[in-house]
């Protein structure tokens, strides 16, 4: 087990003994009469990674109050909804790998991943409308439409060298952080907590959601493939200005700006190497895992409010290990 | 306007007055604070075309009782489920033109279609959501998945020469027969309408769904380009076997059976002028509009129960207005 996994896993220790019984209700939900689809099902169930929306879910809800079979089913759902969007986003990215196995649109087609990602968003809006009240499905519906916005948002920027920090935020608050918002806030609604409560959960979700972006950017630059488990340098080949970049192009001396902008939107040899490499002349990299930090400190205050427990320890712990991951 | 266009319009009297509500409903659940979506938004709508599940979901609701804002926002709702599978089919299929407009995938390239077909099914499950009542959730989001695996199915056969009719059958129940069947069965059980009744008009639709897809596949075969409206020939240079085809194949000479195994699969200038003089041979095309106008028989025999009314008139003419037409 890694580093990583233990840590999570320590983490965990509070909702431990619900991830079998989450996991239970995806397979189930997923299950098709249809022998080669529940074979497509099997990969994706093999990105399984982190958990970290299912586990934001039921810590917000054990922290305020008691966990009930709808936490569950919600747990479910917003795993279903994020490897929905991993699956589509192969396909976006043309990625060969994720958590070191090939992705679906690798293995499948692009048509297959298509069409496997709308089955997986079906399936979780189905489980969604399953519960006794509209309010998950309608908080649901809105947020996967917000993660859409911020991936049509990101598109439409691609390759533009005059996206600003404040356009990149808006992009990576619809599209990471509204998932995660959503998890930590209906983990609470559930609960019963009152409505501070529960706002101030969504501002943890949301925080700690686009503090996890900025990592996950900063290691398609820097990070080892080998330990992320997926294809990096993405970002680069693809023309997509992540947080390091727009400091870099905004910071750089005139030569160091035009070897910059020269890189970005061609996935040629060493080109990452050379990014990291520029990027230190402005420290870059460190800017904006400083600003994630920032982000994971006002994620934490947001649980001011919530009383002391085992939960809320493990809320905080999740936020901070945001800064410390290497995957 | 079209022939086509006036006969739905005299169909439609019953629930004229209705579709500008239906579309109000659409076009503010649609709506972003990001003006580049609402453009491409814009576009989506231009592919409105038959509205054939919307109405046949109001035809129901007023042939079995009375139509509430429930009808008209589930109105909406199938008919953006239609759209997503549109917009993502044209990204599947490499189309350039849907309804004698550029697809999305061409004007704005296959990423954003992917984006935005999901952009619209999530706005499909929040818009239903909102009712009172979770059954018409629930039931749509174990439709959009049924849409999905025929899709997946469809997929999963493409090229294969021995796919049979029983194969065939259900990937167009599920991909197409699926959302008329609930459209119908929705409109009944909003107005009230028994048990029974909700199962004859899910079944109404279902047959009504499929013999549209046969029409819609006869056409792809031996339609006018410029009356239809989209690229035509796409089963063909995809290998996607219809019912003309796979009856084609089983009824055919050796050496006649051979020529169109040759042509599947491959997009040659020529191709389907050739594979329509093929299938004349054993005249599939014949065979495959009367199992159509079978299927057109047996939905219209499913409204026996519903009482006479223009609505229900409306709902028989619909159906066998599907062989009739040529687009």
């Amino acid at each position: 087990m890694s580093l990583v996994s233990s840590l999570l896993t320590d983490l965990y220790t509070p909702i431990r003994d619900e991830f079998a019984v989450v996991e239970r209700i995806f397979d189930e939900e997923i299950a098709s009469d249809l022998d080669f689809i529940n074979g497509l099902c099997d990969t994706v169930r093999s990105y399984r990674g982190k958990m970290l929306r299912p586990a934001m879910l039921l810590l917000a809800g054990k922290a305020t109050g008691e966990l009930s079979n709808g936490h569950r089913t919600l747990a479910a759902v917003v795993e279903m909804v994020h490897m929905a969007t991993l699956v589509h986003d192969d396909v976006l990215d043309e990625a060969s790998e994720r958590r070191r196995r090939p992705t679906i649109a690798s293995i499948a087609g692009n048509t297959a991943a298509v069409l496997l990602g709308d089955h997986l968003i079906s399936h979780a809006f189905h489980l969604c409308s399953g519960l006794q009240s509209q309010y998950a499905s309608r908080r649901i519906g809105a947020t996967t439409s917000m993660v859409c916005e911020g991936e049509l948002l990101q598109n439409h920027h691609r390759g533009d060298l005059e996206l600003t920090e404040d356009i990149y935020f808006e992009i990576i608050r619809r599209k990471t952080g509204a998932l995660t918002a959503v998890s930590a806030e209906l983990g609470g609604k559930l609960a019963g907590a009152g409505n501070g409560l529960v706002r101030s959960l969504y501002s943890y979700g949301m925080s700690a959601g686009v503090a996890f972006q900025i990592i996950d950017d900063v290691l398609d630059i820097v990070g080892d493939e080998c330990r992320v488990g997926k294809t990096l340098g993405l970002d680069l080949s693809r023309g997509n200005l992540t947080l390091p970049v727009i400091h870099g192009l905004a910071h750089a001396d005139r030569s160091t700006a035009a070897a910059l902008r020269d890189l970005l939107g061609c996935a040629r040899p060493g080109g990452s190497k050379q990014l990291r490499a520029l990027l230190e002349r402005t420290q870059s990299i460190s800017y904006a895992v400083e600003i994630a930090r920032r982000c994971v400190e006002d994620a934490v205050s947001q649980l001011d409010l919530v009383p002391h427990s085992d939960a809320k320890q493990s809320l905080v712990a999740m936020a901070e290990f945001i800064i410390d991951r290497q995957c």
